[in-house]
C-alpha cells in the first residue's frame, strides 16, 4: 500500500515558505483579518468585502454561551481532573455533537437540498411531519427569541445575503408556528445554517463553523477554571453564577 | 459539598439575553470583528485599534502548516477511522502539547519572568545553559528563518508593540547564535510569545492562542479528508503532496 | 430544570462502601477475575463459568494489532506532541470509529435483527446486495483467514455457544463467498459480533467490547513511545519494525 | 527524515499471524485470562500464578466509582451532546489526570525512588513536609477507610507481595497520621501504587493501570446514558441516585 496518496489542496510548505490556498502567509499576516483567513482556508478563495463582514458576525455570534452548555462543563471537568489546557479544550470540542451545535449541519443540509429541489416551506414542513421529524435549527431551551438570530439576519441583509436559503429559513419559521401556540423561533444554529448555505458553504462544514467560533470561549473557560478554581471540585451546570463586569456599551 | 461555587466572569446568560464581559452579543455581532471578540473574551476588555490589528495578525499566522504537523496527522487519522468532524478536530487539539505549540507558553513564561526580574539576555542565556536547558521558541525543524516571525515582528512594530518583552526576544536570538554556526532564529512560537507578553497576556494562555488560531486549519484538513479520501487509509506525514492553487497574490 | 434525574443502576457509593450491580467491591476483589467483573458491569449479573471463560477469550483476542491500526498511530502521535499518557490513550479510543472496530456493532446489529426476524443467510445476503450494502465483519486488509476468528469460534464451541447468531454468522461466510474468488472470511470483528450476540449483549455495546479489549494495547504503545522515542518525530504506519521477543510458546 | 524508526517490541503482525510479546494470539485466546494478557503486554513476560491473581484484583478494584467521579461526568456529558460511545469514553479517559487517578503514578514514583535510595518512612515524611508537599495516595474525599485498599493489601499478602514498597506504604500511613486527628488512610490509588511497585512495574504505568481498570466502568456509564437518558440534559455530580440491584452476595 502506498502512502503517497495524501494529496492536499490547503497549504504548501517548504523551507522558508508557507502558502495557504496559494497566498503567502507573510502577506496574509500583513493584510488579512482572521475571519478573512478562516473564509479562505474553508472556501479556497478570498472573501469579498460583504463575505468578510458576514464572516466576522457569524464567528462572533457563537463565541460563548456562559456556564450552561455541556461543552463548557466537559472542558472544565477535564481541567479540574488535573489535565492540560489543550486536553480540556479538546473535551469541549468532543461534546459538540448532533444534539449540541449539530443543528447547524442538519438544518443547512435540509435547506440546501430543498433549494436544489425547489421545495417550498409548506411542502417541506409537511414532508418532515409525515416522516415524524423535527426541523432542526428552530426553538431554544432558554431563549423564546434568540437575540443572536435577529442580529445575524440583519447583518446578512446589510451584506446583501438575501437569497433562497435565507428566504426559506424565514418562511419555515412562519410555517412551523402556524396553528400552534409554541414559539419556534429560528435559533442561532438555524440562522448560521441559513447564512452559510447562502454563502455557498457545504453543509458538512456546519459543525466546523461552530467549533471555530466556540474555541475561544472554551479557552477562556478552561483558563478561568485553571487560574481561579480548585482541582477535583464538584462541577455541575446549575450552581454557576455570573460575577463579571456589569452591563456596558461598546463605545 | 455545594455546587454553587461555579463563579464565572466571562458570560452572562438569561432568557433573551447574552452578554460577554458585559457587552451585548447583538452589539458585538453588529460591530466587532472576530479577532476583537477573541481579545475581549480572553482579556476581559475591548482591544484598542492597535491591539485589534495585532490580534488579527497573531491568529492568521498560525492557521495552518500543511501536512507536516502531528496535529493534522492525528485529526485526519481519527476521521479516517470513521468518526465525526468534531472528534477528529478534538484529536488534533489533543496533539498540541508541550512539544507541539507548547513553546509559546514556555517562551512567554521565561520572557515574562525575566522582564519582571529585570534579567538581560546574556544573564538569561547563561542561567539556562548552566541548568542544561534549551530556550524554547528558537529554531525550527523546517525553516532556517521562519517567514512568520518576521512578519509578526514587523506588524508588532507598526502597531507600537516595542517594549521589553520584544526587545528581550530579539536580544536572545543574537545571544543564542553568538559563537555558534547553528541558526537559532526566533520561530513563530517565539514571536507569538514575545508579542502576547508585550500585550499583557498571561503565559498560561500561550497554548490557547495556538489552539484558537489552528482550529480553522484542523477543520479544513478534516473536511478535506472527509470529502475526498477513503476511510481507513494508510496515513503518514511523508507521502503528502500539495495539489492546490498555484502561487498567487492578494489583490 | 432539575438535576435529580441522574439515575444509575451501575454502582452504589457511600462512605466506606462501594457496590457494583449490588456486589461489594471487597468481595469482588477477593473472588472475581477482571473479565468476570467486566461481564458483571456490562450485563448486570455475574457470568456463568462458560460465560466467564468466553469473556476472557473475547477480551484477549483484540488486545493489540501492532503498529498498523490507526488508533495506535493517533495515540503515539499525541504522546509525541508532548502530552500525557491519558490524553494519548484517549486519542486512540477516539479513532475507534465506524471504519475501525465499528464492524462489531454493525455486524451484531444485523445478526440480532435477522435472528429476531427469522431471516436466513441467503435472504439476508440478497437483501443487503439489493440495497447496495456490504456485510460488515467479513474480510480483512491483512489476513486472508483471520487467526483470531477461528480461535474465538472454537472457544465458543467449547463453551457451548452454538446458537442461532453463531450459526447465521457461519452460514453468511459461505453465502458471501459463493460464486466469487474473493475470500471473505469472518474477521475478528465479525466473530466477536456473533459471540456477544449469542451471549445476549446489546449490539450497541459492540464498540465497547473493542475499546475495553484494546485499551491495554494502547497503554503499552503509548508507554513504549514515551519511554523509548523522541518527541515530535515523524510517525507513519509504514516505517515500523518489530524488534521484540522471538516467537515463543506459552509453557 | 526517515520514518523507519518506528521500532516496537509489543506485537508482530503478518498475514495470518499475530504475536504479542512473542506468543501467538491463538494460543493466548485459548489459554490466557484477560488479566494475564494485560500483564504480558505491559511487562513483556507471562505472569506467575501469584502475579496473575494479583493482577485480577488490581484491575477489579478500580472498575467504577458510581456517579461521583469527574470522568463519568465528562463521558456522560459528551454522549449527551449527541456523540458516539467511543468519543464519550475518550472524554472520560481525558479526565483521568494528575488530580483524578494521578496519585497512583505520583505515589508509585515516590515509593520506588525511596526504596532505591533506602529512605525510611519518617525521613520521607520529614522531607516532603519540609518541601511543603503532600504525600499522594493517602486520604479520600468520601471514604474514611477505603474498603478497596484493605482488600488489595490482603490479596497482596496472600499472593506473597510483602516486600519493601508495601512495607513502606504501610509505615507511611502510621507516620502521616502520627500527632494528628486527621485520618489519612492509604486510599485505593496508594494501594495500587504500592502493589504495582512491588510487582516491578515502572511508575509511569500508574495512570495506565487506572485507565485499563476504569474503561469498562466508563463503557457501562456511557451505554446507560445512551440507552436510558435524553440528549442535552442537565448533568451534574449531585443529583444522581442509585436505582440498581439491591445488596447481594457472590454465591
Amino acid at each position: 500500500m502506498s502512502e503517497t496518496n495524501w494529496t492536499t489542496s490547503i497549504t504548501k510548505t517548504a523551507a522558508g515558505e508557507l502558502r495557504v490556498r496559494g497566498y503567502a502567509i507573510t502577506d496574509m499576516i500583513a493584510r488579512l483579518s482572521f475571519a478573512q483567513t478562516v473564509f479562505l482556508i474553508l472556501k479556497g478563495q478570498l472573501p469579498t468585502e460583504a463575505e468578510a463582514r458576514m464572516m466576522e458576525g457569524l464567528l462572533v455570534s457563537s463565541i460563548d454561551h456562559g456556564i450552561t452548555p455541556p461543552s463548557n462543563l466537559a472542558a472544565r471537568t477535564v481541567l479540574s481532573g488535573g489535565n492540560s489546557l489543550n486536553a480540556a479544550v479538546a473535551a469541549g470540542i468532543l461534546t459538540i455533537g448532533d444534539s449540541h451545535g449539530g443543528a447547524i449541519e442538519q438544518c443547512a443540509r435540509i435547506l440546501q437540498e430543498a433549494v436544489v429541489a425547489g421545495e417550498d416551506a409548506a411542502t417541506l414542513v409537511r414532508r418532515l411531519k409525515a416522516a415524524g421529524k423535527r426541523m432542526p435549527g428552530y426553538g431554544h431551551r432558554i431563549h423564546a427569541r434568540d437575540p443572536r438570530s435577529n442580529a445575524l439576519l440583519e447583518l446578512a441583509d446589510q451584506c446583501g445575503f438575501t437569497g433562497p436559503h435565507i428566504r426559506l429559513a424565514a418562511a419555515l419559521m412562519e410555517e412551523l408556528e402556524r396553528g400552534t401556540d409554541k414559539k419556534l423561533p429560528l435559533n442561532v444554529d438555524g440562522a448560521i445554517a441559513a447564512v452559510i448555505s447562502e454563502m455557498g458553504f457545504d453543509w458538512r462544514l456546519g459543525k466546523g463553523f461552530f467549533i471555530i467560533a466556540r474555541t475561544p470561549g472554551l479557552v477562556a473557560h478552561v483558563f478561568e477554571e485553571w487560574t481561579t478554581q480548585k482541582p477535583m471540585r464538584k462541577l455541575g451546570p446549575l450552581g454557576g453564577e455570573y460575577a463579571g463586569p456589569a452591563d456596558r456599551e461598546i463605545p
